[in-house]
């Protein structure tokens, strides 16, 4: 339950190389956590999780509070048994899915009541209920509950969302926890300078272990993400580790590695493999399309992963286009092999200084923007 | 491209311990085949089959001919170097699909016009043409070209049946193979003794490598079926394999055996399996079924598969009921190792005389009759 930044970068960036300990073994930063929304990593099984080098996933509280439900999951003894996964896991708060996913929701300062978008019925959560559902799933590391504010927004609204947030948040940091588990607490304010600075201000007087950084990736440009992060990083306590929330693209995050962060979590990887998109170096490849037909090499060539190793993109594009699930599985594996090993080939380069042309590789091969969505 | 039988049943049954020497392999006999009609078991991934002890699987004709189609796979350099399986694979002959999932079909002298069941493209495969896409796919055992005579069926129809397929195997019989590719020739004739036994004298008279029991599993039931097993299994020639096609359940499978057969194919483990239910020495369980919600055991105590030794029923449950792509990989895991075992089993009680027990166990714990379907 301690974060240790070993090295900053010897080129003038805010990235540093670190390791967070938890309950459930160390975890080396900058790193990417494969998103598990409902008890597993959508296509892949723990052992072919553990064999890519992951060390912690992300599970997401408001889909595990619905189904198993938390009955369940206390008989499991938590979410690291119920799934059979001993590394550590991260829970979001499940804020973000109160307002995206269901249709009614009136706020109060105490939560949100809400319909289940499964069958609508009707459920209120706020921190006190967060933090509760969070302690029985028994992540090593619990989020405050927040609201993520929309985009676009005035900066009226953005600053009402920011101190219901607050609010919310100091009210999680209140709350006991899971034995061992650490909570982050989560910037808000949208794209103002201020509303972001208060933010983190108000934070830092909350006794929280590690700190995120929320309302990206919803809708804004990429312009726009960078300055939230130009503004944030600075500010950031040095000794807590950093998280930006629900980012995303290998260009993103080494943007965000730039700016002090940590930690990222994204469905990209899972869920563009799943529609046939696979990462490379120099991009995404659409392995469905008519020009691999007849293309009997790996997705990348030089790559380490099973599927890589093992099958031709003829045979990957066969699979997808006869809807076998081993072409999830087998794109599955590679792109999420490809964002946890770029992030393995960044703290090698942080600590042998070399991060600074492999940044510039990564914005120079991947110029564009890709929208990253809730799973 | 030898069949030795190693041992036949002490306890007086037709049963035999054998092994099928391959280009691919040995295979030891009785064997289990899992299906994987579109080059890919469906759900799993190579290694988990060979992890499981699979030596040989299925591929399917007719759905590799439409998709990826035999130029593709010409230039993959046929379906082992496609999917990655370097043990033995049997083809059928295109034979069934053919006439089961084409709306529209018309028989000739020289095999059928059909319509593809994805485009609907005019078609036609005959004894040359299905033995010259099974050398492209380059499987170890060929399956001669036959009409899988339909049931319920009057004598005379059926006799037309057969003579078409004798004519048919015979054309099989002459094409071209791939290199050490064997081709077993299939007994037809419907429930009829006088047509079982006419088929198989014929097929007797070509150079068949092994002979398949077909048109079972067709929708007769269990009594009629054990009698065409009865009818051809002191029939078949001593020493070529014996191979009854589409079966079945652990209990149909235990009574082809003690009628002499060698081999199985069936698409019930990995179908039921993603539908939910699971293998057990008692019979099959739904997984789903809201009895299971709080069973932390896995779906078979001492089971030695990946999902016993790692998940609960509850778990498994919860991935079925999001329909998480975990939860079919699971079962099918389960269940094909189920399969697999049993037939493991079987060898070991035939070396050490005990398989008439063993038999008897099966028959009394899987009383029911499970109509074996295509997948």
């Amino acid at each position: 339950m301690t974060f240790t930044v070993l090295k900053n970068d010897s080129g003038g960036t805010l990235a540093r190389r670190g390791v967070l300990t938890t309950r459930h073994g160390n975890v080396q930063t900058p790193v990417f956590m494969p998103v598990g929304t409902q008890g597993t990593v959508k296509a892949m099984a723990p052992n072919e999780l553990e064999e890519m080098g992951a060390e912690i996933i992300l599970g997401n509280t408001y889909h595990l509070n619905l189904r198993p439900g938390m009955d369940i999951m206390s008989q499991a003894g938590g979410l690291h048994k119920f799934m059979d996964w001993n590394h550590a896991i991260l829970t979001d708060s499940g804020g973000f899915q109160v307002f995206s996913l269901s249709k009614l929701n009136k706020k109060t300062p105490d939560g949100v009541h809400f319909q289940s978008h499964i069958d609508g019925s009707p459920l209120f959560m706020g921190p006190v209920e967060s933090m509760a559902i969070q302690r029985i799933i028994g992540s090593d590391i619990a989020m405050a509950f927040d609201e993520c504010t929309p985009y676009p927004v005035s900066h009226s609204d953005a600053e009402k969302s920011l101190e219901l947030t607050l609010r919310w948040e100091r009210i999680s940091s209140e709350q006991p926890h899971a034995e061992g588990q650490m909570l982050f607490g989560i910037v808000q304010g949208s794209v103002y300078e201020d509303l972001r600075r208060h933010s983190i201000e108000e934070l830092s007087k909350m006794p929280f272990d590690g700190i995120a950084v929320g309302g990206v990736s919803v809708g804004e440009s990429e312009e726009e993400m960078v300055k939230v992060l130009r503004i944030c990083g600075p500010l950031l306590p040095k000794d807590k580790p950093h998280y930006l929330m629900g980012v995303g693209t290998p260009r993103q995050m080494v943007l965000g590695i730039m700016n002090g962060i940590d930690m990222f979590d994204c469905v990209l990887p899972t869920r563009m493999g799943r529609n046939g998109s696979a990462y490379t170096p120099y991009g995404t490849i659409p392995v469905k399309a008519g020009k691999y037909k007849e293309d009997f090499t790996p997705i990348l060539e030089g790559c380490g992963c099973y599927a890589c190793r093992h099958f031709t993109k003829a045979y990957i594009r066969h699979l997808l286009n006869t809807n076998e699930i081993l072409g999830s599985r087998l794109m599955t594996i590679h792109n999420l092999h490809y964002f946890v090993n770029l992030m393995r080939e960044i703290r090698a380069s942080l600590e042998d200084g070399t991060f600074g042309r492999l940044a510039e590789d990564v914005l120079k091969n991947y110029p564009e923007m890709t929208k990253a969505e809730d799973e």
